[in-house]
């Protein structure tokens, strides 16, 4: 059985190499951090993603928005992890040239789980949103 | 050590009992399954909630708005638990009557994560929100 410490390091690898292939905008790379049948609750409509398939093409679009490399912070990350499951939890911060409209500037909340399959660490699940508030408006520029 | 399906099976008990507690507005039964640090990103703003005292009171204050029960239901709960750490996701539909205004009847994504700590498994974190569509508002009536 490996360490908690050792589990934690993992994952924090992971996730740091999952933020180098984000801010790249490099697909393939920030896709190969998912398993095939990761169920993603992310910011923007529908309710859900389930499989990679889908949610590659989610992520897709959005880099199709954006000019050059994305500016990704990952704030208070907080991270979980035994030897077989691992969740973790943070407050990202984007912004990003639009191709059309100005600078995109957002904080996020991120959660994020796995699994350990095969002896690799797979993304099965991953929730992003922003806080709406009470007049039902989605709240994008909260900061912390 | 425990098996996968043992884990399994005491985290769907620890969430049935959250479930009951939500639906009775018990807000000491509810607040119970929370670890004193938890950190929570609740559907509307703030950002997030720091602590089991500001996540009771943003309880509260929803419960405050409502007569009677609370119709939660908690749909597609996928379950990853190992020893020590845990966590699970599902889409979840409440509807309740407003003290002001007509019954709420919304859809939102819901992702928790545990640890066990001094034998009980006990809520770190917290993840609710609804996705927000392209006009940045809140989008409370997607259904799965």
């Amino acid at each position: 059985m490996a360490t908690k410490d050792q589990n934690e390091a993992e994952i924090r690898w992971i996730i740091e190499r999952w933020i180098d292939a984000l801010r790249a905008k490099d697909l393939d790379r920030l896709m190969a951090s998912y398993e095939t049948d990761v169920v993603a609750f992310d910011a923007a409509a529908p309710l859900r993603y389930i499989g990679v398939d889908a949610y590659r093409k989610s992520w897709g679009d959005w880099f199709d928005t954006l000019d050059g490399p994305i500016d990704f912070e990952l704030r208070d990350l907080a991270i979980a992890a035994d030897d077989r499951v691992a969740f973790a939890h943070g407050l990202c911060h984007t912004t990003a040239q639009r191709k059309s409209g100005p600078r995109g500037d957002v904080w996020m909340r991120w959660t994020a789980g796995w699994k350990k399959l095969g002896g690799s660490w797979l993304l099965v699940h991953e929730h992003v949103s922003a806080p709406f508030d009470q007049r039902s408006r989605a709240v994008l520029h909260a900061t912390p």
